[in-house]
């Protein structure tokens, strides 16, 4: 950063510039010894500069002024009366000069001058430069009529209102997004990205310089980046999970005050936030692992957020990341304090496994559709625009009906994508997640576990070759068929549902989170990839009851009791039409066991014994007996 | 240990005695100080003693024999002439006892005596001593016409030929079972057992003691343990998985030699198995992670067993182990060199998920037939029989089949049993190992989750309450269904074996382990829990080919093809019946996945590509090129 001290001759530039590089630590320099040869004898003979003389010599303080940004910037002392003398100085973006101007009447400095002993006063002189003056239009302005101390404390609290209010680290697509969201909101930001050769080059400057915006500052050193930002810091973290949040958490720790705040907005480990919760709040640093669902375009216009860790760090951060979340069917913001430790990225996994199994569910159901049932791709845009407006509606449905209409030179589009799903890992993190606390997640594990398969295509494309078996087209009667399958859809993406939210119950049991699972539906209202009309519905319901499972509220089992019949059917048809359907016929069997008093697991609880010797519980016995038999014939 | 050197006077039993506790670095204790002042009396007055001299004397002995066995062991020098005299001294178990005859002839005894300046040498004395000798029939004897380093030499040979070949730690039921299997094959072992007061007060003595078997000696030292064991050692690590493995190994580490081996023969994580190994081998220490399966009668009758790990220490346990293993159809021990690091516990691993896939498919073909077609328990263990006859034999099918028929008062006893299945972890072990690499495990994943499921017991009869949805009974006609079930049954079988080897070849190449599939099949086709007629088949097919995925062998494909319908039918004739069969059904789908040309992840991109700008790969351009669109309409 250059600050530049301005004003008339006899204002106190060089004082107060000095004083104010001692405050900031930086260099001062006096413009006035940039001047030439010519220019110092023609002003020692008392003739005033003119503009011509002028230009060289602030063009060769406007190299300085690049060399010093470069460095650790600088305070300069300069009179830059003019805005043309001021627009030459600005050699680089303006966002990095600040201008400080010393205000002070022609009398007040006339006496200043004349009681300076080392000094010959011609008020010739001082005269001619108010003539010249053109006050500064941007930066801060201080009177001099007060002693040096307050004028020093004047700039610096000015220079503090200036600081930016919240600071971003890392600028990918969700980052830049993040960073338009805030500048959309007319929050005044700092933004850092690092230098990697040949791979990220000027990434901060280039974007800050896209965005023509006087609200954002860019950085690629990050003690300069810390130092912008306003105290106590809020600093948002969009690096990849893992080791880089580590590295870029170290590098800024130096730099950081106790109660600055640093909020993971990345898809991290729900473990990691946890341990850097802990380790941060040893050092009196707040850490919000914050979950940040919706895409680049939820990033942009408001995402859903999922703050957890440190609550006096989400306090703090609160009003900022309000600001540019989404905003439920009531305006208030998809935002809320999650609870403890990774408990905000834990809700953000399983918010992306629901998401994975509702994906690959439309994507079971556009199979049906194509390749059982015949369907186009627009012709099934039209059903599932249909499914819409019946009480169904989704985001993923809605963009899902969008991707089936777009075509390419008379073709869909959607027939010449490569059908090998990538993944990100928080789909396979939730079914991971549930197998360490016990707990069942059939549709998200099947979605992941479809992804992993269409991944293997080279074999796929082998098999399919070797075995030659193909779906079997039929075509049934069309109202019955398609609404059978807009219930079994529904219901599979209720049990879906059910599933996530149990898991989260369970781990809020687990990990003594005391999850809200109502506002954590509210706030997947809106802004993220799940949100639709279903979601504001589980919100609604588990208002009444935050305790019982999605599968037992009334409202629920209603809808549910008559869906079994047409999701059991749909899956069958299918099946049997050789159309695979992971995550429809895991949902189908999960609500089946679910509701099943008798399982089949008492078979499993006595081979365990016969091979095993691992005994079992009795129906007819206490529950704390345990017993053992010799099965041999 | 208390070493007796024994024999009649003059036979130099002080000397050879003090030579030996030197170096065993034991006390030395002379018999003849603990005589009675009349004995001494007597014996300094030329009188031989008579037994009933004797018998306090040897009961003195036999107490302080007590106390030596409890602490550091000792030698003791006694003439010991009778087995009378030896049985008094036997005041701990024989087994601690070692016995050491110094054997001479009384010529030359004679000699020696009259060589010694200090000590009055009489004939008769000498002579009665050899009419009352009754040499031992246990333990070493040593000639004595040969220098005291010789006998020495000779003795230690001797004894190191008596101890331990191989030792156990831990003695629960696997631990128990393995030892006594050592010994049916007459292995001298060692076996230790921790003290925990009120929970395992002297486990390994009251084990030892209830063998009545002279090759086998216990400790709850560990130190004396290792001791015990012979050189270089194999020591088989029977205890709990994860913390206790490392406690056992650190406090045996400070008395193992360099080239010993130590054998992990629990369910251990392979990450964990791979870091001991690389931890151990630092030390000089070969550690082997070896998988042992096949319950408790397969550790007792001969397991299946996976080492993997340190190569040098499974060639010297080798022998031990392929002894105790169970054989192949060829009579090859089911025992193998797995490969480098954990992959022996990979390999566990995963023979554990196919384990848990099967035994939940035929809890499903259980229910199926007992809730859906009305089939009573022995009606149901009658077709399991039939089954077994034709091609579909296993382990698992005849305890089930067992099982079944099992009566209590007139009940079945299946009936009796709790639904409520529990879980020792492997089978999600593997869930999240797949997981790791990509990998999908559908089969062995909805194992685990019907398991997860069961366990839910109390909301489970909840929803059954609340939801009243019964599984429909129907009769279809006899020998179509149950031909399309043993069909079903069959290829679901084979669908989860093809899974949970393409997870093996997929490792192998992840962690360079060259793992021989065929033999992994090889060793599991006895003494392991998934032995089956299927993988005697899929081991000879594999000997064939390592490199084919088994789905994808002529053998399987032409019965795959034959079994698509009979599969994908009663996958929906059962969920529309509304029997839960998630493993059924994922494994039909995983299939239909499988041998799809074109699957529907082509959406699954676009979906991804719309909301988070992943971009996609195409099917008409080079897959190195990545598109994104802009899909909005």
């Amino acid at each position: 950063m250059i600050y530049i001290v301005c004003g008339v001759s006899g204002c106190g530039k060089t004082t107060i510039g000095k004083a104010l590089s001692q405050e900031l630590e930086i260099p001062f320099f006096d413009a006035d010894d940039f001047h030439s040869k010519d220019n110092i004898k023609k002003m020692s003979e008392g003739f005033p500069l003119n503009d011509k003389d002028r230009e060289p010599w602030l063009k060769k303080i406007a190299l300085q002024i690049e060399n010093w940004h470069r460095s650790e910037g600088a305070v300069l002392a300069c009179s830059a009366l003019k805005q043309e003398y001021r627009e030459i100085l600005t050699s680089i973006p303006s966002n990095y000069i600040q201008w400080i101007f010393l205000d002070g009447g022609f009398d007040l400095i006339s006496k200043r001058l004349q009681a300076r002993k080392d000094h010959f006063f011609k008020k010739e002189l001082l005269a001619s430069q108010f003539e010249t003056l053109e006050k500064p239009s941007k930066g801060i302005s201080v009177s001099i009529d007060q002693n040096v101390e307050e004028i020093i404390k004047q700039i610096i609290t000015n220079l503090s209102i200036q600081k930016s209010q919240i600071g971003i680290v890392g600028l990918g697509v969700m980052g830049k997004s993040l960073a338009r969201n805030c500048l959309s909101k007319k929050l005044k930001i700092s933004v850092y990205n690092r230098q990697v050769l040949d791979k990220e080059v000027n990434v901060a400057q280039r974007f800050v310089n896209d965005q023509d915006d006087s609200n954002i500052i860019g950085f690629d050193n990050i003690e300069s980046f810390v130092a912008s930002i306003k105290r106590p810091r809020s600093i948002i973290i969009m690096v990849n999970a893992g080791r880089p949040i580590d590295l870029i958490v170290e590098a800024m720790v130096p730099f950081l005050t106790e109660g600055d705040c640093l909020i993971d907005g990345g898809n991290s480990h729900f473990k990691d936030t946890s341990r850097r919760t802990q380790h941060l709040s040893e050092l009196g640093i707040n850490y919000v692992g914050a979950g940040i669902s919706g895409g680049e375009e939820g990033a942009l216009y408001g995402p859903s957020i999922m703050p957890g860790g440190s609550k006096l760090g989400y306090q703090q951060s609160r009003k900022f990341l309000e600001t540019i979340a989404a905003k439920d069917k009531n305006n208030i913001p998809c935002c809320a304090y999650i609870g403890p430790g990774g408990s905000g990225h834990y809700v953000k996994m399983v918010h992306n496994g629901i998401e994975y199994a509702e994906m690959q569910l439309l994507a079971e159901m556009y199979h049906l559709l194509r390749f059982y049932y015949n369907k186009k791709p627009n012709q099934i845009s039209d059903i599932f625009n249909s499914w819409r407006t019946c009480g169904a509606d989704s985001y993923l449905l809605e963009i899902t009906a969008d991707i089936l209409l777009k075509e390419e030179k008379g073709d869909f589009l959607i027939d010449k994508i490569l059908d090998k799903a990538g993944q990100k890992g928080t789909g396979g993190w939730s079914t991971i997640a549930a197998l360490e606390i016990g707990m069942p997640l059939s549709t998200i594990s099947e979605s992941v576990m479809a992804r992993n398969i269409s991944g293997m295509k080279s074999k796929r494309v082998e098999a399919s070759e070797v075995y030659q078996i193909q779906t079997t087209k039929v075509k049934e009667d069309d109202s019955r068929f398609l609404n059978a399958l807009e219930k079994g859809y529904r219901a599979s993406s209720i049990i879906n549902h059910a599933i996530g939210f149990d898991l989260l119950a369970n781990a809020s049991k687990e990990y003594r989170w005391d999850l809200n699972l109502s506002d954590i539906a509210r706030i997947w209202t809106n802004g993220c990839i799940i949100r639709s009309e279903l979601m504001e519905r589980i919100s609604s319901l588990f208002k009444q009851s935050n305790e019982t499972s999605l599968l037992l509220l009334p409202e629920i089992v209603s809808f549910m009791k008559d869906s079994v019949n047409p999701l059991t059917e749909i899956v069958s048809v299918g099946l049997k039409a050789r159309t695979p359907l992971p995550v429809l016929s895991a949902a189908a069997s999960y609500f089946l066991s679910y509701i099943t008093q008798k399982s089949s697991a008492n078979l499993i609880q006595a081979q365990r014994d016969y091979f095993g010797a691992h005994t079992y519980q009795r129906v007819d016995k206490p529950l704390t007996e345990y017993f053992h038999t010799n099965w041999k014939k």
